[in-house]
């Protein structure tokens, strides 16, 4: 069964999440089912199970084909049956059976977008999360510069995580600023090997606290060494989440 | 009766345009809604008439308020009535009253986003015209010059323009192209004192065709000399359209 890599784009403000759920609309659910209707019934395994309302515009998935596919014909098929559904195979290629979308990803990268406005959005709603009121790009790289490296991020994960050892390394979070109509947009680029559950949701929503100046630097050090999930500031909506890139070491895109 | 001024932001695809129709969703009837909310029963002039599913992030307005209002207040109390319909007023700010948001008008800016990739639109869905294939910038740019200037726009103008004259001053057509997941932004920014209806529309859905190489520079230039409808390119859809800025001698809201 040749195995095939997607690229793939969503608005995930429909979906409960990647994951297939029973009676409920999922990604991964309706990229399989579009895959059925070209003959093509199995699973398809992502690289980040991205949580309900989050966003992806470079998730990677892999998929055992039952037949042999020109790779640009699978994904022009796919997309035929994927529509109205706002999800889209951007690439698509072969690649060998040891290949694995999640197991074989040697990072992620996961931006955050906050739009700084007075005004409701009309644009680009779900798409942000918006907040009335300006922030300190400054003293938010301060405050992210105590979370880089290998921590145990306890406080910053949700009780629902999964994951066997709390201890991550966070290899960079990029903050920076950008023109938005009649506003600000706070960008924040955060890249990991992996990440915990709801882990940059609960950074960037502590990091708002810093930025509007209701919390330290010093407070972000005194949360993550507490351990505590109590300890973590407001988790920021999953509107303003992109799962934007996975690297491996051999792009089966390039 | 005091006069404000309004600087008002809307996706345009749940609405009929700017203007009010009876039993049809407007944006400026759900602006006078909004106002009616707040005990201000009358009309909004707008310094353009933005057709259906048409974008506007600066359209301005005017407004002759029954009392006096802090302008902000204003902005935030027609704001709060407005939601969940995706318009906002952006700024608002008293003016003079022989200030008037279209007859003050001096200059209108537009812009035209086309995205060209293989895969639908997942995140941007009508908000830009999505074409399957590149476009030549240079190509384009040429033949964007021969419409600069004074000349009949008959060929460019849609049957229904209840324009007097056919005769406009197109002071700029910049073309750009920009990243897009996947594929390529093409931007035009398009700038005139005043345009006829489907002007913007009819002159870009013709640069595509020369950017695609379906026509040359030259058949750009015939059409324009025809002063023929029936010699216009295809016209592009709304989805790409923005009323992006609108110039005054005296800015109300500097």
């Amino acid at each position: 069964m040749p195995r095939y890599a997607f690229k793939i784009e969503y608005d995930g403000a429909p979906f409960v999440g990647w994951q297939r759920q029973a009676n409920l609309s999922s990604v991964q659910g309706t990229l399989e089912a579009a895959l059925a209707k070209v003959g093509e019934v199995g699973k398809v395994q992502a690289a980040g199970r991205t949580d309900t309302g989050v966003h992806a515009l470079g998730q990677v998935g892999h998929y055992d084909a039952a037949r042999d596919w020109d790779p640009f014909r699978l994904s022009e098929a796919v997309n035929f049956h994927l529509k109205p559904a706002p999800v889209a195979v951007t690439e698509c290629a072969r690649v060998p059976d040891d290949w694995h979308a999640r197991f074989s990803a040697q990072r992620r990268h996961y931006r955050y977008r906050i739009a700084s406005r007075r005004a409701p959005l009309t644009h680009a709603v779900g798409k942000f999360w918006r907040v009335g009121h300006p922030l300190s790009v400054p003293a938010m790289r301060v405050a992210a510069q105590t979370l880089l490296g290998t921590h145990d991020f306890t406080t910053f994960r949700s009780t629902m995580c999964q994951a066997d050892s709390p201890v991550k390394t966070l290899d960079a979070i990029e903050i920076s600023e950008h023109p938005y109509t009649a506003g600000i947009e706070y960008r924040f680029e955060v890249t990991a090997r992996s990440f915990l559950h709801n882990q940059v949701r609960s950074l960037v929503g502590t990091l708002e606290r810093v930025g509007v100046d209701r919390w330290t630097p010093e407070d972000v050090r005194s949360a993550l060494e507490a351990r505590d999930r109590a300890a973590c500031g407001p988790v920021a909506p999953p509107d303003g989440l992109y799962l934007v890139h996975v690297d491996y070491a051999h792009d089966p895109f390039a």
